[in-house]
């Protein structure tokens, strides 16, 4: 079961990754909503209490990744804004 | 415990209910990659057989709805393409 969840969890977040690193090479975050970008870090967090409550490890992976990526998307939405 | 799950699904699929929109609305899917896109679509499906495997009902219905939402930026991205 946990080997379902780690495929989900390698391909969520590898889907995730070119985006942060598009954004940072380009700092092009016009496209991007700070509101947006908060909400879903707060989503993510919630993930991650519900992945510890769950005792899933592919989900406690999956968004401890995924709150960072979006942690760097909200620094470079707030370093690169006009 | 079902409460975090279910918050966390609200806050997250909201934040990527916009994306789809905006997609829709601009037409430009210069910045999305079908690739990444399929990657991602593929590891919602895992994400969502996860959640039946675990039991969680708000792992089911966040997953869902992402599903749908990634089915259609593909859909976007192949048909606004150059």
């Amino acid at each position: 079961m946990e080997l379902i969840g780690f495929v989900a969890a390698i391909l969520t977040t590898a889907a995730f990754l070119p985006q942060v690193y598009k954004t940072w090479k380009t700092k092009d975050v016009s496209g991007l909503s700070l509101l947006m970008l908060i909400i879903f870090f707060i989503g993510i967090i919630g993930w991650l209490v519900y992945g510890f409550l769950k005792h899933s490890p592919s989900m406690i992976f999956a968004n401890s990744i995924t709150l960072i990526s979006s942690a760097l998307l909200i620094f470079f939405k707030i370093k690169y804004r006009k």
